[in-house]
């Protein structure tokens, strides 16, 4: 081999360490701003981290705990997590398990003690092994499992080191009162940092989380109806349309909602040990994002069998595509802005205000579907194979409506259980429902020549059906609209 | 209060107390009973703990190691779970990370040593911060975070623990080594239990857990053709009848395939942990599991359409029903029949036999209804709104067959990939795949007074087509059956 190969190889090498090491870079990167609260997170656990140890190195204190100091720092390490709510749940856990451990490992090592000699060595390995054996099997209670996990396995260490540590009693109480403290300092330190540098609160994750969800949602039906029919005609002109056309449109985007369960369920669970914080009181009600979550995913379920058809090969005739156009576009329109309204009410935690009417104008698209359906004899021209596709998507449409209302009831009542405000204490307007223009009156003038501005009408009509404001003829705006 | 009010309101707390300890009794069975291999784990801890609690408490071991000793406990307490693979990873992790953390901690200590009594806790506080930073930035890595996120854990604990204990660096190997020791003593324990005491393998409950998981979706297709068209029909007769056909048909057995990712992804997970066992090699394909869970929920999901098909409250009308009855029961048994073929492929480890058989005579089904839809001039007597559950529900079994034709595909795969028997080497046959009777042939028996058994017709098509065995006439067998 050349001296000139040899280079080559270096230089070839050196070029695939290089673009690994951006590649690494790049990655770190995206992490961070992904999401930079994890840059501060890493930033408290190594200031957490190197307090506590201080604490242990320095000797005047060092001397005082022993060796048992190095508890709070093994406590940090395990005790610190992301959010709020899993550093409480572990600090709590591990405080109270160790508590209690080590009464009844006492009480257990008092009795052996009595039992002489013989007895000791029998009795500390019987009651080890049916505490840890006992304590294993409490953890397949869902409900422990959920909850109290970390407390259960700290149980068991604390009560078999303490069991079988071999100190009397009297040594034992002195021991365990170091330990005890070592580790409330240790988790003390964690829940300090954590509550008032940067918080990251697992409950307003898990609002946000359960917002953004609902919002990709609105985003996948927002573009659906004009994707479903927009493709058909334009595969007949180009294909290059077809493609730009699926490039805006928000396919995918939920699919990040099918598998969101385990996430949430983990958020609320944490979100449960939190303080009052934010809009968030100490009983929020958790469990309604959980039941929004479920209703969600429905949702995402419905549009995995809409992806489905959009991808079918079969194609409707133009005629009957005209005829249910329409009413399946208003569907997912209004439904998508209902599922928008619902994300804002959760984001701004203020009712959701015109949700119900989005609701209900999909609903009279449905009737209108049902209208065309009825009348529609398009047999008569082609087969039902070939409308099929067409007439899927329309049925999941009207389906997908049953879901948002359920959607909606859910987001209503957990707005009254945790007291949200109303649109207009937030600074939330009604929008309008609908707007178009209309032509001016051209008599409207006098003279029918237009030099003046013509009066117009203007229909608002707000979402309390109550309130239609009629105004006609009004002379002050330039613009001609109907809002209805 | 009188005493008779008095001994009243001790029975009622009796009695609720009663009632609750039998309550916990029964859940403690149910648990029990769920999964029996629970109760042995339990066992397994308890026998781990107090063997190595032994190795701590009795006096000549305990003066070797001092309270290094403790490590050991620890170790057996946090590293043991359930299934092989997790104790291994985490065991695993834990020894590596304390090994690679103690090293690094002692050169950074060596440091500190030369900088003086003024550099030194500079230099080791900085090293603690920069370590616990960067490690717990590491932990955000989806593949650290997936494989070595206890390990991560344990090395910043290491790593604190070893660079502030204030040793001198002699003092530190001696130290460094009884921890490492008594880790390793631990965790061996934990995998020497776990490994050879009734072993419970993550890669065997995943390839348990996905064989059920498609044999739910089948037992939800095998009753649904049934129950779509009887339910129609008995509404109109009597309605206790239909709630009888609900109760047997599996309409919810499926809805936990929905939920399974997150359960499947940690399977799969500490699979790859394991050594060689049963069939499964060291490399044995596991992302081909994850695969077919992925393809697995995806059906379910189209299943969640059909469920709401089923509730509708438009009713087809009969002559339609009539029409397309026969392909769509076809379609849901086929692929019901496929889907059990794979689910009894992947249990007993061997090639699927029939399934592709089944899937193409599903799309027999799906060529028949589009031909009835072809022909199907329903709309002369009832609209297409009546016809839309109806038809939704044939496009989406239409879709159902794609989902579990990529199901065996990837099945298929999987048995390439992992080496599965052919069928005939597992003691399983081919089956049928039809079987109808017929008619004896009334002039066979030469005088037509049936008063001798008949012969018959039998034409066997196995699923190799080249093979049809036609033997006829054979006087042998009573029944006359022809099986194609």
């Amino acid at each position: 081999m050349g001296s000139e190969e040899k280079a080559g190889l270096f230089a070839a090498a050196w070029q695939q360490g290089k673009s690994k090491m951006s590649d690494g870079a790049k990655n770190v990167k995206k992490i961070a701003q992904d999401d930079p609260r994890r840059v501060v997170h890493c930033l408290k656990v190594g200031l957490a981290l190197t307090l506590v140890s201080f604490f242990y190195y320095f000797s005047p204190l060092y001397n005082g705990w022993g060796v048992a100091a190095m508890w709070a720092v093994l406590t940090v390490v395990v005790v610190f997590e992301y959010t709020v709510g899993a550093t409480l749940s572990k600090g709590l856990n591990r405080v109270f398990a160790t508590l209690m451990a080590g009464a009844l490992a006492t009480g257990v090592n008092y009795l052996a003690d009595l039992s002489g000699r013989e007895g000791e060595p029998i009795i500390l390995g019987a009651s080890v092994f049916l505490v840890a054996a006992a304590s294993t099997f409490a953890r397949f209670f869902p409900k422990i499992k959920q909850r109290y996990d970390y407390g259960m396995v700290i149980f068991i260490l604390t009560f078999s080191l303490v069991a079988v540590s071999g100190y009397r009693v009297e040594e034992l109480i002195a021991l365990a009162h170091q330990r005890l403290s070592t580790i409330a300092i240790g988790s003390f330190a964690c829940v300090f940092i954590t509550l008032f540098i940067c918080p990251v609160w697992a409950g307003g994750d898990l609002h946000e989380l359960t917002a953004k969800n609902i919002e990709k949602l609105a985003s996948f039906l927002e573009g659906f109806g004009a994707e479903c029919f927009k493709r058909e005609v334009d595969e007949r002109d180009s294909m290059g349309v077809v493609i730009d056309g699926e490039k805006t449109f928000a396919k995918e985007g939920y699919k990040s909602v099918l598998n969101s369960k385990s996430n949430e369920d983990s958020l609320a669970n944490f979100a449960r040990w939190e303080p009052r914080h934010g809009g968030f009181g100490f009983k929020h009600p958790w469990e309604y994002y959980q039941k929004i979550g479920s209703l969600s995913r429905q949702c995402a379920y419905s549009f995995e069998a809409l992806n489905a058809c959009l991808t079918s090969k079969i194609k409707a005739p133009v005629e009957f595509q005209e005829q249910i156009q329409a009413p399946c576009t208003k569907m997912s329109t209004e439904c998508s802005q209902a599922l928008k309204e619902l994300s804002t009410g959760i984001r701004t935690m203020s009712k959701p205000i015109t949700a119900a009417h989005h609701v209900a104008a999909a609903k009279t698209g449905a009737a209108e579907l049902r209208t065309a359906l009825k009348t529609a004899l398009v047999l008569e021209n082609s087969s039902l194979l070939e409308v099929l596709p067409m007439v899927t998507t329309a049925s999941l449409l009207v389906e997908i409506i049953g879901h948002t209302e359920k959607l909606a009831e859910c987001v209503n009542e957990l707005a009254n259980e945790a007291k949200f405000k109303n649109g207009a204490e937030v600074g939330r307007t009604p929008s309008f429902l609908h707007r178009a223009t209309v032509k001016p009156l051209p008599e409207a003038d006098g003279d029918g020549d237009g030099d003046s501005p013509a009066p117009h009408v203007v229909i608002d009509v707000y979402d309390q059906p109550d309130q239609p404001v009629l105004d006609c003829p009004r002379k002050q705006t330039k613009e001609r609209h109907v809002d209805v």
